[in-house]
């Protein structure tokens, strides 16, 4: 029967009602996305794209040619201004709506995952996946330094239905002068349960959900993969690593590596689990500029898009999800990641 | 140049970015939704649905079967419980995030509005349109005075990016026994702004958008639509009535029938604009045991799904609105809606 579940963190409601998942939807599956070639993500088309921020080179080469494992661009359409552009509200005419518009400044990069066509995390191997976090991190690291910005968002869209406009296995980073709001409210209940209770809500969280097991998908050293209670989409999966740090970029060797295999291992079991999946993944983090080390907790959040966000979820800011956690866990922890 | 802007009503930050509209899309426009034969929502197919809890119908045609003109059903597939189901919360095994779920009881029906095979507004006359809100209208009253409510959410589904499963023409109410994030938070701002200036928020943006003028799409004697400011989709439009009422259930004859008309003209705008338009429609009203009647006030709200909210949207809680709305209503109105 369905049932309203609040999230461990925040003040987030959700309906989960299975029986929904048997409804009849007249529609089939819509292929991940179109090919479109020649592809601008591709080794050799570097041309097609802008100037190289950060990439992991083969010894020789030259940036924005060939000769690259893992590459990060700016994006050829940004939805943000880069600071040294010189900023601009688009105010023609001043209007009373003024005080409500600022310039959206900031960077919004490419991270191309592969120099090859390749479109699913299923088909990069374990060992590259620790390469292209690597360069994630030395670029979270770098727009640290560079001081514009509070806030970097890491998102990875896969598949049309996920947002996705092209292919090529790639993910996304903008860094913003704001901490987004869905960090703020995570922030705030870190911060509150840390004030009651003198620990990380989300290592809490993660002991928790081990000790519950029913919706565990995977449990390594480095981190823990589990279907949150209240998951809005339907086998949505968070993946928290098990040492505390709250900062992604101040994650160690060591740590990162291990928690990136998980997040691997888990992509794979997703994309094994149903053909064309559409999903995004998205990394939550504490603010460069924040005292948050001590009570946040980075972790990764994996939105699957095996149903759409509809008129309730929009309208009424309440997600119904019809596949129960417990059941997406379990289905999830049978299929092989090797 | 991209720029960030606060929603008029709520604390809600979007990101205006014009530039991102031409950035290739690989992939073409998918078809509504694909066609399942028969129908269950077709005259004539009443026992593939459940019993009719309202009806217009002909003199003399029978409740559950042939000659109606719109038709309130249970949905088959319902996202709540309904009360006198006896509720159940799935809790086989006690654990310790019981204290974070309850039950999700409430009514979850479809609004079936015409009795042939029709996909779009467009082919829905306008007196037909104002049959089926005085239908909505009626079923709201019933639900309020039923006791067990405190909101009812209207919402239309239209075409498969924004959710729906069935392609007949079709809506949907969700009688909750909660107020919706989205509206508390509407409630609060309206709240806020009426202790201040003693005037309703909403009477007073739609007074300022018509005296700018540069984003209305539409003004009539009873209502008047525009794109909001912060628009969080391309082409997003509200239609707000121009006479005060918080409650919607409480909407005159006249003032329902002249906002109807009006939110049936924007609809055709909208799917003449561009083909195989997905949009969900949502209405937000004051709860009904609220004194929000004073300082509420209800309205449409028109979400067209021409970008997918992805990473980013989930990840951040900022959406990327790649159409300027100024530019969008001066779209809009240019479309002939007779």
């Amino acid at each position: 029967m369905p049932e309203y579940r609040r999230d461990s963190i925040v003040d987030r409601w959700v309906i989960i009602a299975p029986e929904r998942a048997v409804r009849p939807l007249e529609f089939s599956n819509v292929p991940r996305v179109a090919r479109r070639l020649p592809c601008p993500f591709c080794e050799g088309n570097e041309s097609e794209t802008t100037r190289e921020t950060a990439a992991v080179r083969t010894a020789g080469s030259s940036a924005d040619g060939p000769g690259w494992r893992v590459r990060i661009v700016a994006n050829l359409y940004p939805a943000l201004q880069t600071p040294s552009a010189g900023t601009n509200a688009n105010a023609a005419t001043p209007s009373e709506f003024d005080a409500a518009r600022r310039p959206a400044v900031g960077r919004h990069e490419v991270v191309v995952e592969t120099p090859n066509h390749t479109v699913a995390v299923e088909e990069i191997s374990a060992d590259h996946w620790r390469t292209v976090w690597r360069l994630v991190r030395e670029r979270f690291r770098s727009l640290r330094d560079l001081g514009e910005c509070r806030y970097v968002q890491y998102f990875k869209n896969v598949g049309q239905a996920a947002g996705a406009s092209l292919e090529h296995a790639h993910a996304q980073l903008m860094a913003l002068d704001v901490v987004p709001p869905t960090v703020e409210a995570e922030l705030t209940a870190a911060r509150d349960f840390f004030d009651r209770r003198g620990a990380c809500i989300f290592c809490d969280l993660a002991e928790r959900e081990l000790a519950a097991g029913v919706r565990v998908v995977e449990v390594a050293d480095a981190a823990a993969a589990f279907c949150p209670f209240a998951s809005r989409f339907s086998s949505e999966v968070w993946v928290v690593p098990r040492r505390h740090v709250g900062c992604f970029s101040e994650t160690t060797d060591a740590g990162l590596d291990g928690a990136v295999d998980l997040l691997h291992r888990t992509l794979r079991r997703l994309e094994r689990s149903s053909p064309n999946s559409a999903y995004n993944v998205v990394l939550h983090t504490a603010p460069f500029d924040s005292l948050a080390g001590q009570y946040y907790h980075w972790h990764w959040e994996i939105l699957p898009r095996e149903t759409t966000a509809a008129g309730f979820e929009w309208g009424a800011g309440i997600h119904v999800n019809p596949v129960a956690p417990e059941a997406a866990a379990e289905c999830l922890r049978r299929i092989n990641p090797g």
